[in-house]
């Protein structure tokens, strides 16, 4: 039985075994406490062992913080305030220590900057503890939004050959000696000799595959990895990071807004209900607005404005940007806050975007100067959806990437969906990452994923 | 609505609208039948359209096979057998046309080889959307088991530095252009100047840093991509494949054996009960024993023999087969199949196998000959699960790592885990494409994933 189901459901004067590790010690006279944990919730179950069992002086030796330990016995009523039972020993059995003068985790706490250099230990603390039980209930929280409304898991491919979108920020992937690959007779890199006979990269994005699979299954979504080559040593960039991105056919951009609604307010209240104690953990030492932030935007109906608007909204204001605002811009951090958190305090939908501040794909408005672009604004933390209905229409799409010098011949197929009953389609792209760290309030993106890939570093 | 919703529940005399791609077309005298489909279903909408539509003929024209079409009516019972309902269109919108001289998946049957050409189109297929559909029910069977059992899905990491388990068959990852890396003094490649700072890869496989989780955790699972550089083009063989890494601490060899079991034994029902139609589909038209395989696994309790007692079987059965039989030999595939199919007859975990054609972190056996490595083999299928428990004590870590020649100085933090609170903890591996071709019985693995990645092919 894990130490969650224990403390919530394990009958008084019932006979349990516990499994977990040491979190702390407290020898009196005559018997001791511990507290273990198997990070199934932020909570130790608390095991008293009496003085009188066998070998208990070498046992207690060995229960520092960390040790592995099993205990069978009695549950009984706690005394102690703030749980509602405890464990008496009868069977203590140990199954690994950790030397108190070696293990890097004492009791005192730890900065994450220090934390992120043991990634192997880290998961054992309260805070990663609660940030991976809430990645995961976030994870699992996706899964279930989408197959609960006939989504398909599309499973697009990590290694790619097309590069539209990489714009030079792709890792490659190849099966080259690096010191001395294949060369043609001029000295080229020989490609057609790697291992997939053309220059592979890691995909940016799962999206072209997933409108392939829309035109099949209508509505399908990809949640994995993602990768980018920027060397930006920020506490918000991640080289391998991972991204959720429906994609829905018989769908424009105001069915496309109002998924992205509802799978928001999905998510955050799974959460509040799958991990209380671990948002209630990071509401009082992370960030004190999380849970506010989440109640809102459960509570409210996001707004929905264009992008023109937005900009009329913001000269209005009064306020001074750093970056001065007139249409043709694109919002900054600042815009954007001061839209979600100053004006509508709430979740704010903008829309209509102009054409030369968005990717290839997105569909061209009637009035030729906007695409039917949109992103989705939250209170305290700004941009956290990206989206946009697709360009269906193949002229169109031809005309766009002709304007836009991107390289056609990689998106053949990508053209054909547009040549063989093409429809209206649309999607969204939401940073998995991003979103921990919304619901968790955790400052620096690499301690929101279990192992961080950033420059100089792959450990672990 | 979806068409699986419509067909299921749409009421008969209720208005609808339905979605989809045309399928198939016939035009009779004063209406026309055209087959919708929108890849929710293995089965299309029947919709009739009556000759009294406004621009009757302009439309019909327009719905060829691939057409995407909205139709708007009146649900009516089905005079046809095998459906209940069709739907009498009362306005038709056609959005995109599919050109019948250019597009190519007209009526006629493809060969899969054709089709993996079209990997763009071949989803609208009857068995490449039964697939999708099958390897979707499965993907989520797996998360469904793992997640009602308190574990979490463990994102370990695409990118590694690590390559102690890759033994040359791992691809590179690299930010340095391949024509010009850049190079030290002496010419050789300075990793130290590419992005992580150190020659990187992708995995071969979670579990390693499985095991740090499953270290804070208890129980965790990997659900994703992996990949192995190898120049086979066999219909086995992917470079880009899914695996499922179950991993639990305070788990033995034969709680590891109780999980595959009970793991297995689920998603098989899981998907028999999700997708019953498209397994009929299987069982009619791929392989006529998928139904009776599946069954075999859900109903039969597993054998479970050791490695030595397989090899006297094996000795004492009198066929002949390829490969000699002798202590010490890795089990083939025939001797696999002999065991589950002709013998047991049912699902087999055969473990305990000689320590030297196995990995460095299988748990040592007393016996000092054998590791607690497991395999399962079913009957038809062959080896589907290979797990073990892993060696959790230092030493005895160190030394077999010495044995093998192993890199150790890049294991510095899996032999912390043995350091810190070590505990005994257990695992398997299962191939996901594998587990979907079993399920489907499909012949090639290029035909079970939605962009298959293999020697000189990354196309889409």
């Amino acid at each position: 039985m894990r130490i969650k189901e224990i403390l919530n459901t394990a009958a008084i004067n019932s006979t349990i075994t516990a499994e977990g590790w040491v979190k702390t010690k407290r020898e009196l006279k005559g018997f001791s406490f511990i507290e273990i944990s198997d990070g199934s919730t932020m909570n130790g179950l608390q095991v008293i062992i009496d003085g009188n069992l066998a070998d208990y002086e070498a046992i207690i030796k060995k229960l520092n913080t960390g040790a592995a330990v099993t205990a069978t016995g009695l549950v009984v009523e706690s005394p102690g305030k703030g749980q509602r039972i405890e464990l008496q020993a009868k069977a203590v059995t140990v199954h690994g220590e950790a030397d108190p003068e070696t293990y890097p985790l004492q009791k005192k706490r730890h900065s994450f900057e220090f934390l992120r250099t043991i990634g192997h230990l880290r998961g054992k603390t309260n805070t990663m503890g609660a940030v991976m039980r809430v990645r995961n209930a976030c994870a699992t929280a996706i899964h279930q939004f989408f197959q609960e409304r006939g989504f398909i898991w599309a499973h697009t491919p990590i290694i790619t050959a097309s590069d539209c979108e990489g714009a030079g920020e792709m890792f490659a992937v190849t099966n080259f000696d690096l010191a001395n690959p294949k060369r043609t007779k001029e000295g080229a890199v020989d490609y057609a000799e790697d291992f997939f006979g053309r220059p592979a990269y890691l995909t940016v994005s799962g999206q072209l595959e997933a409108e392939v699979m829309a035109m099949a299954f209508k509505d399908v979504y990809t949640f994995g990895p993602t990768f980018r080559a920027e060397n930006s040593n920020t506490s918000r960039h991640l080289a391998e990071f991972w991204m959720v991105e429906p994609e829905m056919a018989f769908c424009d951009i105001v069915g496309d807004q109002d998924l992205a609604e509802e799978f928001l307010r999905y998510i955050f209240k799974y959460v509040l209900e799958a991990c209380p104690e671990d948002m209630e953990f990071f509401n009082k030492r992370i960030d004190n607005s999380v849970l506010a932030t989440a109640q809102n935007i459960i509570e409210n109906e996001f707004a929905r404005i264009t992008y023109t608007e937005a900009i009329a909204l913001l000269e209005k204001s009064n306020k001074t940007f750093e970056f001065p605002v007139e249409w043709g811009i694109d919002l900054q951090s600042e815009h954007e806050r001061y839209l979600a958190e100053d004006l509508f305090k709430k979740p704010l939908i903008v829309s209509n975007y102009p054409k030369d501040i968005k990717a290839f794909y997105m569909r061209l408005n009637d009035d030729q100067k906007t695409v039917a672009a949109m992103d989705v604004l939250a209170p305290k933390i700004g941009e956290i959806i990206g989206g946009s209905q697709r360009e269906e229409r193949l002229d169109v799409l031809e005309r766009r990437i002709q304007e836009m010098n991107i390289e056609a011949a990689d998106l053949w197929w990508y053209l054909d969906l547009r040549r063989f009953g093409t429809v209206p389609h649309a999607g969204f792209g939401l940073g998995f990452e991003r979103l921990v760290q919304f619901m968790t309030g955790m400052g620096n993106i690499r301690d929101v994923i279990p192992f961080p890939r950033t420059p100089l570093n792959a450990e672990f």
